[in-house]
């Protein structure tokens, strides 16, 4: 690709006639749109009939979008196989865990794992990459669209098997499954990998260890699918391939993006969940580290569908969206989608255009959209993205333990939107890192709702630790083992032992009157949680009521030039959010992080490198305005005029860019 | 039959022996019980085996009923086919949504489309016909029992095939209904009409034509059914036909009284939403346009069932709601039911004598409907009811879009009952009628709620507009085609056209701040709405606060000697009742509509034309007493009285009669 | 047995290896645990291959423990048959109302009335019971665990037969069950027992008869089980056998236990439910009248599985929870579990020691219950609990009529708990007994929430009231028939005809605005009610506002020596339950009530007979401290003091014991 910043749209040609194409075309190079997605639900359109492929449609269209000067990310059409393939084939349907078994219709409708569905998605795949994979106009690839958006674990025959095969991988032999699972509970010892069900009916809850792999599986498998993909569009092109993700969807996205060239994403939250949509920019650029990611999908408007729809952005907000992801590492910002479609079920959803070819509701937005990223651009262009110095541990196997044992229906990803927007709050610079990320450069680890840490994660941590760095675990982190069981020779296991705390027991503190004190605040403590044994040493968070009084819910531990702090518990509350950013500042400041600055909530700073300098870019993101504190005198960049250090305003949804020189750090 | 009011109950003698029969037929005598239905569950009484038919008892029972003036309105029993029908036999059952196949032991349990179960059905009811149809007592028929009830689209595979022919039918061909349905998207394509999939199982929503035109599809078949048990019926009597139907079944109700003789219902809604109960009136008096109506069925106390119930009438409440619909155009006013169950699952519903014989809680009122009923049966049977000057437009075929398109979990007749209910304050007299009615005598027309708007009625509404008529349209009107898909010519298609109109866009407006002024009122706008162009000329009411600023969401537009007005968005909360009531206000005061006074709330007035004089009847429906404004002086019928214009006082749950010379128009 | 108290917890020794159950004999022996109960998951254990028996781990165990002071409750592993059972046997698994079938992973997923299931158990029982039989270590026997706590009422072919077989016994004639169940209506009719569905799949509710009737057969068919099961072990051990159940569970316990020598019960309700505790053991001492009971299991501290907690205990709970127990009739006092699992679904579930061996949150709890249970060891065992002279009826028969019926989704168990609490409030002291027990020494006898009253009941409530005693009925009690119908000859049947009473007619209260008075209160009146004719002899509760005002709720009526009294709606909301208890109030001191005392609430009295004396625990229960009147001069039994008579108070979750001389009655 040549180096741009991306402003594009979800375009579906396949759907309307020649000329309203022709009209679309000239409204987008109205609009400022220089990039579509194309192709990932046209299969019909491809192959109409089995094994009957054209793709001149396509192509045709990719040429004439290229000669308009409008590059094109190419899908391949997998979510929706046509009916040749789905009609009369119940074997080939994804089945649900209550057993129904899907059918045609609607999408994501095909088990991905039976062997007739690979080898058709391996044809139609070729034969697009083939076609259309020396195409100027094709700068990306997208395989498939949404993985496991809108289904999560088949239960079919097909994954019957393939659970088995994947079974005796992981074990070698029935034994070592019954002794990782502990089936002799409940009398569910298997002889053989054959007997081992897969997460069906049953009167009461399945084993956890089996709840839990069964979701690992599933995500193996999809990921080995997008695999596949992969490597059958790299014969043809050199275009990189992404795939449209989400923390949603049941998939394992550390796993997934490994073999694929850079990450994207779809996301809708409303304004009211803004820090749901600013941490997908802190997480997606650490998936495929050091690359430039995609917003691949996001609203003009609002989503919606036949059954629902979520409230219109404000005027202004999408500006302020597109600002703080270029800025943070986006080269693309896509809208779903161009026009808005006519028939299926979502019709209500908004668009840039309507049905009716007329701009919608959110049409002037995207043009301020459009203002905005030719204004900044160059400047985009001619920096990176700062690395923070904070990191926060992602992990989407952790969001599997979470959905086989939720505790009272806790749900991983507002359970870490909640901690990420604390951090925010704070002004500190972060990053969230997947499970396997290398630590080199941060000085703070936060870790915290991550059942089963590995063993590889704490010799790493431990290292990071040993050079100094601050490794902050918890709360709900580490009482499980990797089979999802619990530990048998502590608590938490290796991660205990490796920072030498103590933990007496564990128990849920909900309802339990529990309150803690630590960094001279009292807060009400809850969900599941660890109580250590007190030590004058170690001690930084006290329990000052409820039954483990006198004990300790905060540790720390010193570890060759860091520390290990154990958070055994969620501090809830007003004052619960007041001790965790207390206990972040402390270690933030602690381990000399500079890369952080005070913020008025719903304002942000996104930080760029340049050569000798930095730019800040300051967003505000909620619609009321703010303000941050420069640290240093700099120059903002629209007015080409000099800032003095202190408190910088920003106007509602407004950003403004703040060169600074040779600043240390930021 | 002989024209007089009825005053009746349900009425189930099979399930008694003959000493409790005489005892329940004196005491209907005693009651002023003047007609009973019977045999709608009774199949098996009549047909206890497959081929053997016994309609003796019926006969007897009939026949004794008719020595002891008591007339029968019989009915076909097919909601309740047999053990010998259903048992072993699940390919004729009805089959649910989510593929549960049902068994025998409640109703409705067959699938009304299985050609065996048509079979049967005409068997039975050709024995039942010949045998009682030419019985003196035999007054009426009703064919089944509330069609679709319990239960809407069935996925049986005598359906699947079914729905083929009829998609083949509507289409012509398979193209066709790609095209109608835009199937090329998410690649749903199909290549013959047999691979048109039922709506079930799928990961997302299926395609809104496909969910839409299965709900039309399943509505014509129960229509064409009813039209082959009448045809059957009417070979052997003479005596009307009809259903007992609701609006909240999943039936089309203007075509399936299309082939019957007189419209009838069941209603049981509660006090305090008394306007559900009223709108029924207002609507069944028009779907068989001159001829009257029957409340077939309505509780003397609650509607129960093993597993809930209603609160008990407060006294005084069920003669209201029985005077309220004589007057209001019903010959009939039937119970459900006679006696208590004593078995099955609705023994808890309310009767008008208990299963041991004795008067229930709400015996009291049955005697004063009765006392009431003789009354102003002379009054009733020498006038006509008014035709109104107001027309609402109803459409089940609407509800079945909203079914499918629900935007936010709208339900369509709590969307019109609301609706209704602020006509029904402001005093204006108002009838609810088919999408296909002739609007001769209409003043003004209002189209809410109807996302399909056929061209059919769009000529029709612009020749009442051009004849001088004000069409209300909106909100939440004619943004689908036929096809439940998007326009691509405009937001509204024809009916924009038609009217002048120009829509920028459609959004959904809740959440999103707008405020709306119109008739001197600002009021919150939300649910889906249409923006107009703003146009000194046409713009009535202006959007003040929120995304469309400055445009507007009421235009009026003149055409002939009329106006449609375009209705663009739901005005909310206590402002928006006000500036709807204004609305219709103003265009009814344009339109110089006179058959309307000042109530107060839950006081109605019922007008009835006789011959050059108006009989007002005014009724108390909330148990607040109240009052209405008497425009000319009038005869109180009750106490020969003259009564002077002005306030007309009504006592809690009363009514009085006044008749009132050559008024014009009332 | 020999005679002591126990004080154990259920042990999984077979999820263990030798090293862990060394140390965890030593620690059950350090914290005063000697008794557990084992085996009843452990089938693939002793069973791994079909056939292949292998008991000497268990048995070897079972003299381990004994060998340290510890015995030992043997169960039978039903509950969970190993995968060589269940694996591709779709027919022996247990079948859900929505037709889902059981797979393998956790319990209950066979159908327990499949005949290879039957057989299967029997082989292994008897395997056990041969084994184990005889060892010295062995005290008690646990058939199978909580029988339908996850599941209910099988639909499986197996269970088909059976039923109809069922019916047939019951029935003799399908005329008979046509006959009873009323099937006339809605054309059910039967022509064999064959016919005669489950209630699985109908549009609709079923026949309230069908419903109700398949319950029965259910727990018939679980109790026959349990009576086989019974069978065998006693044909190899003299040591006594139960089953754990419970109030919450879809079992007859009156039936269930009849074959069974001693009660025990699981329970897990929390402090802030805590008469949900208590209720039980005035239950469970009565379900084998004259036996001591086992609580069988309660937590530690909190219930959990994956899905969901509860609150843990405040220190000092379970002391209470202990003490209350043992006073109020219990020899054993278990907790599930002793070493929390380490995998399964129930890992987050407290137990007395961690899966890493380790003291847990509740041990200090359970250490402060052994040293109570040493105290008191000697004056239970001296003692007796005291019968109370007031009986509330419990019949589990009622809990399926409420399943069938649940009028506005009413639960049977916790109506009856709130009408226990008031009971408790008042201090008298109460049996809960079943429907078949004898009520001699009683003075008064409550019969709330029951639809149907045997005629058995009548007549022996009938004589216990010639004699004296006073019957108070209701609500919701007698309106309807064995086949849960309605009466046909009065509104209840022969239960009003006894009475004398005279009910004019039955509807809902609820939301009417009906208020009663009675004892110079009054209250709201709710739920399905009768309301009687006044009578100025026997009105003792008037309407004075609703629908029935001036007729009477409450009636008294004289039979012999004794009263019958007439409850016939629910008094509601705070005056409601002041009126309640003035009415109990009233006829315990009419009928000469003496075990009984002020309690403030949260404090109890649990009352023991020794040999000329009486012993009272006063047990504070909710942990605010109370008091209660003591009525005669005592002796405190810890401090060996003389206690005057008047208030006598006891702190948070504490327990004194009085001993009280020659005290009539108490």
């Amino acid at each position: 690709m040549e180096k741009k910043l991306y402003h594009g749209a979800a375009y579906y040609p396949e759907l309307w006639d020649e000329k309203v194409i022709d009209e679309d075309i000239k409204l987008m190079k109205q609009t400022g749109i220089n990039v579509v997605r194309i192709g990932e639900f046209a299969w019909a359109a491809m192959e109409p009939e089995e094994g009957m492929f054209d793709l001149s449609f396509f192509k045709n269209i990719i040429n004439k979008l290229y000669d308009h000067g409008i590059e094109t990310v190419m899908c391949t059409p997998t979510p929706t196989p046509p009916i040749w393939f789905t009609q009369g084939h119940p074997e080939r349907m994804y089945v649900e865990k209550d057993g129904r078994v899907m059918g045609h219709g609607s999408r994501q409708h095909a088990c991905t794992n039976h062997p007739y569905f690979r080898l058709k998605a391996e044809l139609i795949t070729e034969q697009i990459a083939k076609e259309a994979g020396s195409l100027p106009g094709v700068i990306g690839w997208q395989i498939d669209n949404e993985f496991k958006c809108h289904v999560s674990e088949c239960m079919c025959e097909t994954c019957k098997d393939l659970w088995h095969q994947w079974l005796e991988e992981r074990y070698g032999t029935i034994e070592q499954l019954n002794e990782a699972w502990g089936t002799q509970i409940w009398s569910e010892s298997y002889h053989g990998f054959e007997q081992v069900p897969q997460p069906g009916h049953a009167p009461f809850l399945h084993n956890s260890s089996l709840s839990t792999m069964y979701q690992l599986f599933s995500m193996e498998k999809i990921a080995e699918f997008c695999d596949e993909q992969a490597e059958i569009i790299r014969k043809y092109s050199s275009a990189p391939i992404t795939h449209n993700s989400s923390m949603m969807f049941s998939v394992d996205n550390e796993r997934l993006f490994k073999n694929l060239d850079f990450a994207s994403f779809d996301t809708y939250a409303t304004i009211d969940n803004f820090p749901a949509y600013l941490i997908n920019s802190d997480l997606w650029r650490n998936i495929k580290k050091g690359k430039d990611f995609w917003v691949m999908e996001t609203s003009t408007s609002y989503a919606a569908s036949l059954e629902s729809y979520a409230s219109p952005h404000p005027n202004g907000y999408l500006k302020a969206e597109a600002v703080a992801a270029y800025a943070l590492g986006a080269e693309g910002f896509c809208y779903w989608l161009w026009r808005q479609q006519r028939s299926g079920c979502e019709q209500p959803h908004s668009s840039v255009i309507s049905a009716w070819g007329k701009p919608t509701a959110g049409y002037a937005n995207v043009l301020e959209v459009e203002k905005m990223r030719k204004e900044i651009e160059p400047i985009i262009l001619s920096t990176r993205p700062s690395q923070a110095e904070l990191a926060i541990t992602y992990s989407d196997r952790a969001k599997a333990f979470f959905k086989t044992e939720s505790h009272r229906g806790l749900n991983h990803r507002a359970l870490l939107v909640d901690f990420y927007e604390k951090i925010v709050s704070l002004g500190i610079h972060r990053d969230l890192i997947p499970e396997g990320a290398g630590l080199q450069g941060y000085k703070v680890l936060l870790t915290p709702f991550i059942p089963y840490v590995s063993s590889e994660l704490v010799t790493r941590a431990k290292q990071f630790v040993e050079n100094g760095g601050v490794w902050i675990v918890g709360p709900l982190t580490g009482g499980r083992t990797e089979a999802h069981t619990v530990h048998t020779d502590c608590a938490l296991g290796n991660l205990e032992q490796t920072a030498g705390a103590k933990v007496l027991f564990t128990y849920p503190m909900d309802g339990s009157g529990t309150i803690g004190r630590a960094f001279d605040v009292s807060a009400p403590l809850g969900m599941w949680s660890s109580v250590f044994e007190f030590d004058q040493e170690t001690t930084v968070g006290l329990i000052e009521e409820g039954l483990s009084e006198g004990k300790s819910f905060i540790t720390e531990h010193r570890l060759g030039k860091g520390k290990i702090v154990m958070l055994g518990s969620m501090p809830l509350g007003t004052e619960g959010d007041v001790m965790l950013q207390k206990l972040v500042d402390h270690y933030s400041q602690e381990a000399n992080i500079v890369l952080r600055t005070d913020v008025t909530k719903g304002t942000i700073v996104a930080p760029r490198k340049g050569d000798g300098y930095s730019i800040w870019f300051v967003i505000n993101m909620d619609g009321n305005g703010g303000s941050v504190t420069l640290l240093k005198e700099g120059i903002d960049l629209q007015t080409n005029s000099v800032v003095c250090p202190g408190k910088l305003e920003v106007g509602k949804f407004e950003y403004r860019m703040i060169r600074i020189n040779e600043m240390e750090g930021i």
